[in-house]
């Protein structure tokens, strides 16, 4: 019986992860109906990501009453994955605190992480030693305090009074005490995922690269870096750690920053995660062959994201991967040596991408259809 | 040893079928180097119709000086290819009476195919006794009687004065006289290349569907058409050959009417010529898979085009055949059924036609080269 596992990319604003995993496998099974067909969609730490998880693992959804952005209570959530060892909680920040919670009133100034804290809290209450952390799709701007706060860890004004810190009031933080952090945070394993790598402020940093989109003028954009700027100093100070120019660090408002400075995790690749949780290298053990894929396959694809980081381990395991992309861009020679052993675009017509993104579902589906036609013929 | 075909139609006005067998051949062999990679660039008829048949069968390239549209020398030539059997020449109508020998000064009044003719004789000279005669390009509307007049065959007028009549003076026809015809055309065996299936006259006939593109204003167009009308009746009282609805009579001009009635020469699809010119179905035997392709692949295409006729032929010998075409339209399950294993669009970004067409070389061998790594993954 033949093993086939798709793990591809979503592609952003036209097919989720878990639709394309879907077109591809009916595609396959209409030629190989007794193929096992393994769907792993790839969660890139945004919205939908905790769903992502529970489609490629199993697992429980469980529901939770949190802060909003701007402390209204909202119906959050989180997921705990089937896996053997460590019990598993995955959470999204979008849940508590993403942009479509906040419309239509977007403040970045205004908006905190604080209810994705409590729902870190809420997967710790529920057993978990291991929790997986998306960031992506963020309102804030904050540094991650208000989920730090939620976690137990204070910040101090300069008259000494303890208070939530938001995008506008970083600059007020006199002083940080991690005295108080839930002491379940000393055990258990936090990994963040992350897939950009801008530093906490500057210019690539979290607000002038991302504020805009989150409501944010110039004025506020430079108001939102000089508070980021400061509460990397107060780190420093208070708990010497400079971490502001770490990869990631300016990931969903700083809350990459925060997530490391003040709750110890880790921050990782996304696809990284996706493959080390879904324990990828063991399914690939007699797989024959992986599809996987991408909106786009350029240059920018060959550091990092999802089909190279796929292709790395199908590489040295030996098995054959397939991209099946929207566009391939120029100079993708180098991804075949990384370990793709072929990439098929999609496009079907020669028309532009307003008009092709209408018709991306049944496109994918008859370029799946004449790949899986073209494999049986020659034995495959 | 593999032996793969190639047997592409051109991409109109983006890539000759030449040029496209080059890329594949070249895709092929880098991948299976032992490969028997057999070309056979398609033929339409048109322009590089001779030169596409010396390409697949070999053979020798004759010039000779001929009148052009408007009787001028031209240098025009006609092949003689290899082959056991009859000795065969090819003749292309446009390399006498195409349009760009016309230009500037297009008029399909005025133009004549007695040049056409002149070539058939001299291949006959040559000593064919098969000929294949490729219409298509033509700058002329004269109903072949150009081409029939170099080989014998004599138009009166009422006053019973020979002449040779062109597009503007076919109604002037009194008589015609077929008994001074070229003696060898009686044994040799004529077979005129034809794509399309118009008429000799009326709405969809040779004057109002290809005129206006030689020249023709609208009251031309309809002088044209009266012609066309009026020589039809004249052979019919003269020869008693009603074969102006005949599908491809108003092929360049009504040459393909010509060619029927004055010089008994069999209308056919240009690649059912091509096949069978080639011996394809010998070629199928012991081939591991052919590849064809067009410029698209659509519901018009399942009725006579180049992809689908080759697909009856590999269907019934077994052998796989994949197209590679430009754009893939909408419902095109039914080719598959035809005998198309598998269809690939060279399409790889999402832009539109005239961005598309300036990079279809290229695309094209990108998308080669993936079906071949595609192949080899699965013992292909």
């Amino acid at each position: 019986m033949k093993k086939i596992l798709l793990i591809p990319d979503s592609f952003k604003g036209t097919m989720s992860s878990a639709e394309i995993c879907a077109i591809m496998e009916r595609a396959i099974l209409k030629f190989e109906p007794d193929a096992r067909v393994i769907s792993i969609p790839v969660a890139d730490g945004g919205e939908g990501s905790v769903d992502a998880f529970l489609t490629a693992l199993g697992g429980e959804k469980i529901k939770t009453t949190v802060q909003g952005p701007f402390e209204q209570p909202v119906e959050g959530f989180f997921g705990i994955i089937n896996e053997t060892g460590a019990k598993t909680g995955v959470v999204e920040m979008a849940a508590a605190a993403g942009l479509p919670l906040a419309l239509p009133r977007l403040n970045p100034l205004q908006a905190t992480t604080y209810g994705a804290g409590e729902l870190i809290k809420a997967a710790l209450d529920a057993g978990c030693t291991k929790l997986i952390i998306g960031l992506g799709g963020s309102a804030t701007n904050d540094g991650g305090c208000g989920a730090a706060a939620a976690l137990g860890v204070r910040f101090f004004d300069k008259n000494g009074a303890a208070f939530v810190p938001v995008g506008g009031t970083l600059k007020d933080i006199a002083r940080i005490d991690v005295s108080g952090r839930d002491a379940r945070l000393e055990t258990a394993e936090l990994i963040t995922m992350c897939d950009i790598d801008n530093p906490l402020y500057g210019e690539n940093g979290a607000a002038f690269v991302f504020a805009p989109q989150k409501g944010a003028d110039t004025q506020a954009v430079q108001f939102l870096d000089d508070g980021l700027k400061a509460l990397a100093g107060t780190v420093r100070a208070c708990l010497g750690l400079d971490k502001a120019a770490m990869p990631g660090a300016g990931a969903a408002g700083g809350m990459g920053y925060g997530m490391n400075v003040f709750l110890g995790s880790t921050l990782k690749m996304g696809i990284e995660t996706v493959l080390d949780t879904v324990k990828f290298d063991e399914l690939l053990a007699g797989a024959d062959c992986v599809f996987s894929g991408e909106g786009k396959i350029d240059t920018q694809s060959l550091r990092g994201k999802v089909v190279i980081g796929i292709a790395r381990r199908t590489k040295k395991a030996g098995v054959p991967l397939i991209a099946v992309v929207g566009d391939i861009g120029d100079g993708i020679e180098a991804a075949y040596d990384s370990g793709v052993s072929a990439i098929f675009s999609i496009n079907r017509v020669a028309v532009d991408f307003s008009k092709a993104k209408a018709r991306a579902k049944t496109d994918m589906a008859l370029t799946m259809e004449n790949i899986m036609r073209f494999k049986r013929l020659f034995g495959g």
